[in-house]
């Protein structure tokens, strides 16, 4: 085969000589050089090789060539092994596409749409809770009015301290109901997953904002009561101080927003573009659609393929089974991704006209762990650095102490999330999330290096240890064990 | 899958909420910010959100963000996806990989041997030739120093044309007559495609050799009897005039020479490098080694399990054949280029003290196919271009008419050179060829488009017609005609 294109011929075409001026320097070349058209003899003696010259990809070689044409081959070979394998697949199960074949139960969408209904009272009783703390507060500060002084002052902060610790164990205790009757409701009566991720994702949510609701009050509370100069509160609050934001609007527009961090107010987009809405939410129903096609006609199948090998525990099979996933995954995930936190997220934020769109940055050129956590998903990025990682700074734990007990309530929320709706905790999630704490530590260091070639092996580890592997490792171990649960392939990948 | 990633926590790590600045700005974040230990209260109360800010990937915002992470991943992706292929065809095939296997007969290496020691001799007696014209042009050149007219100068020249009509004609047989026999012994006796094709592209090359003697010295010898001011010969070779070049030991110079461009003389590196060599013919022994394994165990199963499809005119089947061979034949096309291009003529114009080892130049990022055939070979490229190109334009052709004639030499050269030793002159070879021209016309505008779009796409339409596509179906092609030739499936692509 090589040998064959050994001496394959080439030549110039039309006009080629002429672009070809590397090697026409000495020699009487047709076209426009030397005399024209008197130059047009003695053409065979053209002396082209006249100079010392080193092939471009000789380390003699001082000006090393552009690989740009690679990187356009790398996509083409790319598209070329999918689009083989859609044929492949095309010839080996036919359309597996099947609008009527979803077999969620009644009571699953009923239950769906109770809990979906009944969540957002949580956010009811926590204003609730945040009214009478502020009419408590406004008492406190009314009465420092009249009678000021350092014993006063003391005696208000305990005060204000009374109602957060009374108010703080309603708030747990409201959290922690809504998150138990979901999560029992789930796992139990709501069999279809996708339904129960949901139902849990939204839980989990109007969780965290009902915990940014209380902690954030707390602090203008204080503020209020005991106001320094040294610590003043950000410039955007002065429109709405405390305690006139605690007003149901406010709060109901906190819910609606595309953010888990509460903010009295918001910077506001001066209107909305309908067009922009309608653009965004074209795109999340096509790439939603998207992701159902890819999800029935080529993860199904490997997953379903996949069950008998962990059964065996053929280790090379596995393997095999975790390529063959891992690049159905990535393209879910990519759509998925961009669905959400493009086309979702920006869409709401239209329509609420919440202006702060960042949502996500570059994260695909994450040259280590830590900087994909920081970037990819900014809400809950900011929610926990906010709320629980410079909070305990604050009380003094370190770097190490604070990141570890973010990524373990982390770990534990992606237990919740994927383990109550598939009815199997057992513990992927969890461990997955924890094993990013040691990622994190080994490809901190790429992050400084100098040069590009550090970036580059964070940034591949970053793939390989997240996208390539443990994704779809992820979702094989999750499928195996409904599979052992529940015996029939069932439709869960949709 | 998509939702179950959608609330994943993200948060700073060690050290990592300082290293992210763009949101911390206005909030009273740990570490060395603002008042140190003292901005520890009211945390959360930070407004993250201060400020209009759009997505990356939106159209609004001004700044696209970098995507090299999405290069690496694609990189990581195709290595993955040929991973997985190559445990996929372990476990179907087991190791294919068999040293003893080999079944060339006797014959064909007698004959081959005996092929590649007579070829040169055609060089010998291009020497006889040639040292008989020089010493008939030396006593015109006498006659015509002692009478010295206008005369005398037109019969001189006469005189050397017909010495060159004589010459002509007996380097056109001794062309035609080597290239015959080689062909009718390969065809007929040499029942091993890769020794035929070794000795095919022997044959070539001394054919080609000889060529570029002739029509080099007639011209020198030209020259030399009617010395013309305004047609100077290179400075070069001055250092060798006509007729002191014609000796043996010029010629074997140029016989071994990486070079189809007979020059009196060339450009010449000081000395030897043994490193240097050592160094590329391990390059070149490895390659070899990787090409036959991957042909072995990758390309034969596939082209053996293509022949059904071919026979049965399965159109869906080909297709899906030819891109699953396309990947294969793509990596041995590029470990045969640096092979034969980069490591084996490097090291022979290190031994041979040859300077000018500009043997390629950047092919592969061609913006179109006429730019990929003037850089990939540039030994047949500048032989086409000199003895064939040039002198047809000098002679007042059309480029295109002379493009059409350079590609359809080298398109018979291609038949014979693959038609041949697979004893099948199936055409494909030549029509491959000739369909360069279409393509050449198709892509010339690509070269003149600002911005790089144009380059783009010029280079995707050379990868695929030239590596995705043609060369595997044509690879595929020659095969199904050995095997309706010779049924039983051999080791053709050894």
């Amino acid at each position: 085969m090589a040998i064959m294109v050994d001496n394959e011929t080439s030549s110039s075409p039309a006009g080629g000589a002429q672009n070809d001026s590397s090697s026409s320097n000495e020699t009487p070349t047709p076209g426009p050089h030397r005399d024209g058209r008197r130059s047009s003899r003695y053409r065979h003696v053209a002396a082209y090789h006249s100079q010392q010259r080193h092939s471009s990809l000789s380390r003699d070689s001082n000006d090393s060539p552009s690989f740009l044409g690679f990187r356009n081959l790398a996509v083409i070979v790319l598209v070329a092994m999918n689009l083989r394998l859609v044929i492949e697949n095309y010839m080996k199960y036919g359309v597996l596409i099947c609008i009527k074949c979803h077999d969620y139960r009644k009571q699953d969408v009923v239950l769906g749409s109770l809990l979906f209904a009944l969540v957002p009272l949580q956010l009811f009783i926590a204003y609730v809770l945040e009214l009478a703390a502020a009419e408590r507060a406004k008492q406190t500060v009314g009465r420092t009015k009249k009678d000021d002084s350092a014993q006063e002052g003391e005696r208000d902060q305990r005060a204000v301290r009374n109602i957060w610790r009374f108010a703080l164990s309603f708030h747990i205790l409201n959290i922690v109901l809504n998150l138990t009757v979901t999560s029992f409701v789930v796992y139990y009566y709501v069999h279809h997953p996708g339904i129960g991720t949901l139902c849990e994702v939204h839980a989990i949510i109007v969780a965290l904002k009902n915990w940014s609701y209380a902690f954030t009050n707390r602090d203008l509370r204080e503020a209020m009561v005991n106001p320094a100069a040294e610590f003043p509160l950000p410039d955007i609050y002065s429109t709405l101080p405390y305690p006139r934001n605690i007003t149901l609007r406010n709060l109901i527009y906190f819910w609606m927003a595309p953010t888990l961090l509460y903010q009295p107010v918001y910077p506001r987009s001066p209107r909305i573009r309908w067009s922009f809405v309608a653009k965004r939410v074209a795109e999340f129903l096509c790439l939603s659609v998207f992701i159902w096609l890819l999800s029935a006609q080529y993860a199904a199948p490997v997953l379903v393929n996949s069950v008998d090998k962990f059964r065996n525990l053929a280790y090379a099979s596995i393997l095999e089974r975790i390529m063959k996933l891992s690049p159905i995954s990535l393209i879910i995930w990519l759509a998925g991704f961009f669905a959400l936190f493009q086309s979702a997220l920006n869409a709401l934020a239209e329509v609420m006209r919440f202006a702060d769109r960042q949502f996500y940055t570059d994260w695909w050129n994450s040259p280590s762990l830590g900087a994909y956590w920081r970037s990819w998903n900014r809400p809950v990025y900011l929610f926990m650095k906010r709320h629980v990682y410079s909070p305990l700074i604050g009380r003094g734990y370190s770097p190490f102490l604070a990141s570890t007990i973010v990524f373990t309530i982390s770990a534990l929320l992606h237990e919740l999330l994927v383990g109550i709706p598939t009815h199997n905790m057992i513990g992927v999630a969890l461990c997955g999330m924890l094993a990013q704490l040691p990622l994190i530590a080994l490809t901190a260091p790429m992050e400084r290096v100098k040069g590009p070639s550090g970036r580059i092996i964070g940034n591949t580890v970053f793939w390989v240890s997240f996208c390539v592997v443990g994704q779809p490792l992820g979702a094989l171990l999750y499928f195996f064990a409904w599979q052992a649960k529940y015996g029939s392939v069932s439709r869960m990948e949709n």
